[in-house]
């Protein structure tokens, strides 16, 4: 696979088997997984399989053919969203959904110009990378860049939280102004919905839905990357309900089929009609049966499973006694979070400096006590909390031990 | 999934069921498969749904882990290919592999300009899809075409099939020339091994060894796009054994994985390491287990069943076959290609003038008669023959009846 092919830790993790939030390795050594959002429903999910599997043994084509199984999964997928999200087209990744989602807003409007932000990641093509750590000030082909809005490390050292929010919206302003200056004119503004990538920093408050009236005045579409922050993850369906926002385009991914290559952009009818009206997209393998088998079972797991309540209540749990943590120990600089989606910031004592060896110094001792997490954001340095959302109490009771076993050591 | 949404026929076909080379519509009736290459081993394939069930029920993660059954994967495929070919890049879609494809050549050399041909299809994203029937003369951020190098279509009437080859080889000289002087240098060339969206058209004889020579004297990399033309499809492995050349890089995608989304792009292992370390890439979906699963038993299954023979035998056959209606049937044009991807050019009596509604009537008619293929080509007159591998002579002759009656049909 060619030397530097991603891998995690130091010695990497031989996996050979996985079980609801386990992971086994083939030493025999038994894993609690707190990082992987593909597997939502829970590693080796029965019924996902069982989905799938008969699927595949009953018929598996394109999308040139009409399949009702395909027509039901993107009406129910369609249907977990507000009335505005009327259709949808599918694709195999989450890097295809965010070259739909641009190509749709670009047809839509006429215009070139996108933002994100300057910490985002919404995929690897040509196109798309173009959006990943874009500093400000910086034009990729009409793609351009704002800070990203934060509290914990904020634009302005001294300024209020209003102040902090006026900045950050005239930067959006001034960032649109210049696109239409230079002639790209403004298609829309893409975001991960919980800030993510971005190390699920907490923007000022009202944020969110003021940038988007903003993007909307000025004829821009909004594009919700809910490729992380989707199905469930939040403690409700979407991300961008947490952050009081409607967005135009939708973009779903990861979680989606529990592991089946599956991804999604949903959109109003005129939207997404536009969009096939001139690019004529197909792709092969999407829309197929056996992605809506897989997607369809997802759906009905974390419906009957009540799993949105379910991350709501031990996504609380969990972040209420890492917030218990932080005051004893001065290398916690900041915990936060929505649901089962929780960032731990690690930093030089008493400072907001990032320690991204002291993040990866826990992550490899938590990775000893049998834990898997991971490490996130702008600077890499937040731990990333993100266990199937079939996580129980006892699975956060269980982690918190380590964890706070782990902490300590890291401060003694 | 919006208006437009791309279907087959007058009347779309509701597919319930496939098993090996059929497919059953939800009226009940039954059609012989001539069209679908991505379900290689047959619809339904017992062992690759095994396979993929049995892995999915025991572990399916992304490959920042290590997993054995990926590895093999891997080194099995490596292992098809010549010996230049030393390690691959796993992916979701063709199209994915195609952008890898594109930006391996371009880290390798340093240089942006790629070329293709004047009647191509690579893929959908924002990048690739300029590949697209891109005209000659046009430049597209460094992407050139060359005329597509045929002989029934001849770029210049009167030339001898020698003085044709000339011609071709002096364009792609030329159209490097260009590229270098406009500052953009050459990456590399990428050609449809069979050039199948071109209409699988027969090129002078010679074209592709020495425009491969040509190119590589010029310091570019040949990405041979094996999506279409590779496992077995050909009566070989690889389409670029049928016609003679050695790629640098090798796209593969469709058949792959009976389907499972599963692409690939392989190469020697400087490349894939050159293109790791540039580009850092990593594709949440790609490089899982259940693709490993899903794409080693699809190579078991056309070792086992010596699919590359019976491809060869069947196919000549077929092609035989259709040969011999061809004097007495002036609509059909010509009749050409390799294996079990045979094309049937439909044009005006006596004339090479394509006919695309009359290829759109036979189409339908064909369906009528319980036989699913497609059109194909620059013009969209091509009949494209195509069917699963494990198509057997019985229904080769089954196909040859219905296709008899619906060419006698056509010029009565």
């Amino acid at each position: 696979m060619g030397d530097d092919a991603p891998l995690f830790y130091q010695t990497p993790v031989e996996l050979v088997r996985g079980d609801g939030v386990w992971l086994d390795d083939i030493g025999g050594k038994r894993y609690l997984d707190l990082y992987n959002n593909v597997p939502c429903v829970g590693h080796a999910n029965k019924r996902v399989v069982a989905a799938m599997a008969e699927q595949a043994a009953t018929l598996n084509v394109h999308s040139r053919y009409l399949h009702s199984g395909v027509l039901d999964y993107v009406e129910r997928l369609v249907g977990l969203h507000h009335d505005g999200i009327e259709a949808a087209v599918l694709a195999c990744s989450g890097t295809e959904g965010s070259e739909i989602a641009l190509m749709m807003a670009r047809a839509a409007t006429g215009n070139n110009g996108i933002i994100c932000t300057d910490a985002t990641y919404h995929g690897n093509s040509a196109l798309i990378s173009r959006m990943s750590w874009l500093p400000v000030g910086t034009d990729r082909s009409g793609i351009r860049s704002i800070s990203t809005p934060q509290l914990f490390r904020p634009l302005q050292e001294e300024a209020t939280e209003a102040e902090l929010l006026q900045l950050h919206l005239d930067q959006l302003r001034a960032t649109i102004a210049g696109l239409e200056a230079d002639g790209h004119g403004l298609a829309g503004i893409m975001l991960c919905s919980l800030l993510a990538n971005e190390g699920l920093v907490q923007p000022p408050s009202g944020w969110f839905p003021q940038a988007v009236d903003i993007v909307h005045e000025a004829g821009g579409l909004v594009i919700a990357d809910e490729v992380q922050a989707g199905f469930a993850r939040s403690g409700q369906w979407w991300g961008y309900l947490t952050n009081d926002f409607v967005p135009d385009i939708v973009c779903m991914g990861k979680p989606m089929g529990n592991g089946i290559p599956l991804s999604g952009v949903a959109a109003s009818h005129d939207l997404v009609t536009g969009f096939r009206q001139k690019h004529r997209y197909f792709n092969t393998f999407a829309s197929s049966p056996i992605q809506a088998a897989a997607g369809m079972a997802v759906i009905d797991e974390i419906t009957d499973r009540s799993l949105v309540t379910q991350v709501t209540d031990v996504g609380q749990f969990l972040l209420t006694a890492l917030q218990t943590l932080q005051p004893d120990h001065p290398r916690v600089g900041d915990v936060r979070g929505r649901g089962m989606f929780l960032g731990v910031d690690w930093v030089h004592p008493g400072t907001t400096e990032p320690d991204v060896e002291g993040a990866r110094a826990v992550v490899e001792a938590l990775k000893e006590r049998g834990m898997l997490l991971g490490q996130a954001g702008q600077h890499g340095n937040v731990l990333k909390i993100r266990p199937p959302l079939v996580f129980e109490q006892a699975h956060a009771e269980h982690f918190l031990e380590a964890f706070a076993e782990t902490v300590a050591d890291a401060h003694a």
